[in-house]
């Protein structure tokens, strides 16, 4: 029998979506469990084969199904491991894709959650017919996947695209997940908008804000949101302060290696302008002239989930029989 | 006749070094031009023509010779321009290649200097045999040039590796040619570092320092090396200054593309573990766990003008005849 359908699996800080998906790219089943409840990887694989056995018979069952593709932060395509993940509860080494295939009895291949996205946006999205652009997922955590000349950048060890973990304010906010400092996923994830919002309020106690009605404690990107779609100035100005830091950065990532495009991906993009705006200008700002209006600052075209999931099973597609 | 002849010559922001390379990348002669004589590009193309005729002559004729292949900053590969290079004393768009061409009636073409220079140290120094790795040049400004997969990234637009131009310190040191604030090569350059001295020369009138022998006017990076090796510690510090803000650099380009290798090259490299031991302290400082211990940072093994004359005469064996 033909083996016709990949598993595509992108493995979240907080959730992991899965889907099965055919030869032209189109998501037959998709589904998704948490990424946090089990502490033990291997329970968690469990109830992720459980929870696709059911898509999986309606294909035709595993027999028709070539390989699994995972995408997850860490994820080394070299290795298959997903090697200390600061916002995965699994923590040192995860085997993943030997686990995986132990499982489910098929072949698995893993990638970057962030190098997935960036192969489903080039082959299904706003990225597609380029050779040269970064996708940035905004999320949980800030993840990348580079292209130059058609093909991902891996790097000598499988680990290129960590650009979350560049450092852009030198002695800036501490990460609590790496300890280090300044870096831009503390800053342009949704917990750095969270925490940038509780600075506000704390360094501004004259300053009245819709923020003001929440207790502290469940201030997060969503409640920084609604409160900005409502005209509050602070969570404006919290979306403002992001886009400075997060466009001083695209800035640097431009002169590293000059896209077409960067497509901004992941929950945060939901702000829509009040996250683009901001971060175009300082890009710009903090660009030479030779790269100034020239490149291509866009929001994903795919459906937050479907471009991971496409992706990663993309890499089924080059597997070995 | 059979052409076994390139011309190789780098352009720097202070001297232009040139060349006759045969296949197997030996250089068969060397000279050099000052890059800031001239006024007119055409002019200092006039005598660089008359500068080499003797070496042309030598070699058998301009018919032995397949092309001329250039390194200069802000060289762009795909337009065969020099585009806005804020270190040059041309201004704006100068069609080099073309100039080239005319004036020696054989073919040009042109990359940027770092560019140059690390395609000679991947195919003849330090860098032989490895597929990721960046090219730092510490010279009169800071250049680069990234191999990811074995090739050379150029971008979208052909001006991808302008790391120099990174902002590492937000709101920091002014750059006079490009009007940035706190990029790389406003700190990490030869005029970097003597701006640094300066600094601390006004800013510590207490602290005693051979550098105070010179007048303020004088003080260089030769300076600054020469006092630094007689011990002073005010000097030695501009050093381990110099490398912490270059460490946080290249920590951040780690991240990026993951090198096997990060090769230094050009004029301060001359200061050896001055420059290195810190450079390397802050680098891993500043890298995430998984990318530490990994990173080989070494210096250029090939003399300071044989990379980059190497490096563009490889231009010339891919031209079109």
């Amino acid at each position: 029998m033909e083996k016709e359908y990949a598993i595509g699996i992108d493995i979240g800080g907080t959730n992991t979506v899965f889907g099965i998906v055919d030869h032209r790219g189109d998501t037959l089943y998709r589904g998704a469990i948490s990424s946090r409840k089990y502490e033990q990887v291997e329970d968690y694989i469990q109830e992720l084969y459980e929870a696709l056995q059911p898509a999986i018979d309606q294909v035709g069952g595993i027999q028709t199904i070539k390989g699994i593709g995972v995408g997850a932060p860490n994820g080394n395509y070299y290795s298959g491991m997903i090697e200390y993940a600061p916002n995965l509860i699994w923590k040192g080494v995860i085997p993943i894709s030997r686990l995986m295939t132990e499982k489910f009895s098929i072949p698995a291949a893993l990638t970057n959650d962030a190098n997935a996205a960036a192969v489903g946006e080039m082959m299904y999205g706003a990225a597609k017919g380029m050779k040269d652009f970064i996708m940035i997922t905004l999320g949980t955590g800030v993840g990348s996947g580079i292209v130059a000349n058609g093909h991902l950048i891996y790097g000598h060890d499988g680990f290129a695209g960590e650009l979350g973990h560049t450092m852009i304010i030198p002695n800036g906010r501490l990460h609590q997940g790496t300890g280090m400092h300044g870096s831009l996923e503390s800053y342009a994830s949704a917990t750095g908008v969270a925490y940038t919002a509780k600075e506000f309020l704390e360094q501004r106690p004259e300053q009245p804000s819709l923020l003001r009605n929440y207790p502290v404690e469940e201030i997060n990107s969503k409640v920084v949101y609604d409160c900005a779609k409502q005209g509050d100035a602070m969570a404006i100005e919290v979306y403002e302060f992001t886009g400075e830091i997060l466009g001083m950065a695209l800035a640097n990532f431009v002169m590293f290696s000059s896209p077409e495009a960067i497509i901004l991906f992941g929950g945060m993009t939901k702000a829509g302008d009040l996250i683009l705006k901001p971060t175009r200008e300082h890009m710009e700002k903090n660009l030479l002239p030779i790269f100034q209006n020239k490149v291509k600052l866009l929001f994903s075209e795919l459906k937050e989930s479907d471009a991971a999931i496409l992706g990663a099973s993309a890499l089924v597609w080059d597997l070995k029989e």
